[in-house]
């Protein structure tokens, strides 16, 4: 009776902490040995497992302070006539737990294990462990992963904020492209910077809402207009009115193995046409990969709640669920407990950030997305002073 | 008798501790008014400047811990025609010590006001306090700034390295575009990042070294062939063999004060040259300004010797010093102390990255330099753990 996890998609900086929660309570609960793929479900195909259970209890905890899937990720598609060499792998090292961390993509693979496994009679558990910065995984409040990713991004616009605060004689303009690909959760997060009214970011843009460039570049020139400067932030995956991506790599080199275009060049893009239409000058920050693997900047409630469903994962498998992948439900003043949510209902489905959290304008996130998002960053940001509250007069 | 401080240039993370390191020796040697220029010498232009004097003591400490200029900053070129106004509102605020924090432009602007205070025997003390993340100041050591931004970089790129050993079955290559300029002093810090054989950054390019595009691929199939996987971080004033920058905006609009171009682009242009000449698929990481702001990453050395230099600007002007600019002095043991280097020593002079800090193959640096850069970064980088060392065999 073997335990083996797998981890899935693009990394996050707590991802290792759902790892450790899963090995620490199957050893608190007596499973025998405790196996992990590496690459995720590529290493199963290959046969290429790891011993967790031999590591050093002190290398398991130092999983919570170590960003970035160690196990190795993939985003491997899996195919038809895979299924029945994952089940051959499992029974061969006998693997009877399966839990699988990652996305919509992952969860679409795990519930193809678990209905091979019952199909073909083999006594498999799977449960779906949730993990994704873009936070776009439905019937759960939040993902593991995202808080930190917007403590990352809300942090990183505040400091470009008071970058274009001292230059923006000489570099008025300032735009941030995040990561997210279809939501804006992540963009979303930037607005979490803001303590005062004309603190960046002074305008958002997500996908949720389509982009028109001449509304745009009229909201740009009205917040230059009014202060000399202006922050922006924009998703990666920003779209025109016709739904199609404002920015991707077209060539097949570009795409992964789900067949998602690799987006990008946003910031760039609407740089050129502010320089170009307004003849203001603007620069662009693209963080790209390291906002979500950014451990000085992880949200520790984000680092607890990564623990908790790695956890919590293996106390549901112990009571006997299977199908399921772990949520987040948020109970009154900030806390969560976890849930199950069968893994039918999250496999390829994408939560949109949603109208009531989106300003009219298209422009910016509302309060009530805030109150969202605020709790889930992990305290607040560090302190910042501002100077300049005493003009010098002639008689100073 | 008043003091008044200037911030120009590019900001830095600890920029505002040279403000804090002024105004507290000032306040202890009991100089009368202590002003601030707002943003830079433009604010002695417009006749913009506010009492620090006034400022609570417990804002004045935080700028300790308060990145970016914090009195704001500017990129803009003297003009003859100005310094007599200069004169003039010196004169008027009866300021006799000027602290002028800033890189080899700003300190090209102290070194013209002293020679013409002199001239018309107006009584004023110039210090030039030295900044910049780019490290390009000859006659010291090394200069306030550079430290967090190296610190950044090299976490940043480990942060980037582990992602790429996690997703590299899909995402094999990783450029980062590092600032810097016409120098490489920040690009290479991310080799601070390495700490076995095999870990990020496996290559890196400075603007010292000519960019012949056939070695760079040549280099990365190396990298790639042996690992699977290749980090690659560049700076953003790469240059061809003709000594052109390889991806320069050209427009007009994107030139400062000083027509520097604003550079950049570079990794982009890499990725696409990879894609497709090697057929590989590459993505880029470009955190812009957010490398030189990022107070999460503030090296602790760099955050004192920001100090230090302040304070003993003031010191050094108290003892009747002016024309000069506090340069740091690296003694044995990792400590500085700091000296003085005559303003016109190091007025728009360039320190380039030595040739016995960069290997002869032009795609990394030596054991020189991580000596050099280490003891800058205030510390070690946050561990990490490595799963793996307990491959699964059929037995186990």
């Amino acid at each position: 009776m073997n335990v083996l996890i797998g981890q899935s998609g693009g990394p996050t900086v707590v991802i290792n902490n759902s790892v450790c929660g899963i090995v620490q309570e199957a050893k608190r609960q007596g499973v025998g040995g405790i196996y992990g793929a590496i690459n995720g479900i590529l290493g199963v195909l290959r046969d290429d497992l790891i011993d967790l259970g031999k590591e050093d209890p002190f290398t398991i905890e130092g999983l919570r302070k170590t960003p970035s899937s160690a196990l190795g990720s993939c985003r491997y598609k899996v195919q038809e006539e895979d299924y029945g060499r994952i089940i051959e792998i499992f029974e061969k090292h006998n693997i009877r737990f399966f839990f699988y961390i990652g996305g919509n993509d992952s969860m679409d693979t795990a519930h193809k294990i678990e209905g091979l496994a019952r199909k073909e009679d083999f006594d498999l558990t799977v449960i779906g462990v949730p993990k994704t910065v873009d936070n776009d995984l439905v019937k759960t409040d939040h993902c593991p992963g995202y808080g930190s990713v917007a403590r990352f991004n809300a942090i990183a616009t505040r400091d470009a904020g008071r970058d274009t605060d001292a230059i923006y004689t000489s570099d008025p303009i300032k735009i941030i492209e995040t990561m997210g690909r279809n939501t804006g959760w992540i963009t979303a997060s930037t607005a979490l910077a803001k303590e005062d009214e004309n603190d960046a970011p002074h305008l958002i843009y997500l996908p949720e809402t389509p982009f028109i460039a001449e509304d745009f570049l009229e909201d740009v020139l009205t917040v230059y207009k009014k202060l000399g400067k202006v922050v922006i932030t924009v998703c990666e995956g920003l779209k025109n009115e016709s739904g199609e991506h404002l920015m991707a790599s077209r060539g097949e080199i570009d795409t992964d193995g789900f067949k998602h275009a690799q987006l990008g060049g946003v910031a760039d893009y609407l740089c050129r046409l502010i320089s170009r239409e307004l003849k203001i000058k603007a620069r662009f920050d693209k963080p790209g990969t390291i906002q979500r693997t950014s451990m000085v900047c992880a949200s520790k409630t984000d680092i607890e709640e990564a623990y908790m469903v790695g956890r919590d994962a293996v106390k549901y498998a112990m009571e006997g669920k299977s199908g399921y992948m772990v949520s987040l439900i948020r109970e009154k003043e900030y806390r969560c407990k976890t849930g199950l949510v069968r893994l039918e209902l999250i496999a390829n489905r994408v939560k949109r950030v949603p109208e009531n959290f989106i300003k009219e304008e298209g422009n910016f996130v509302t309060q009530e997305f805030i109150r969202y998002a605020k709790p889930l960053i992990g305290g607040p940001l560090p302190e910042y002073v501002r100077l300049g509250r005493f003009p010098v007069n002639i008689s100073g």
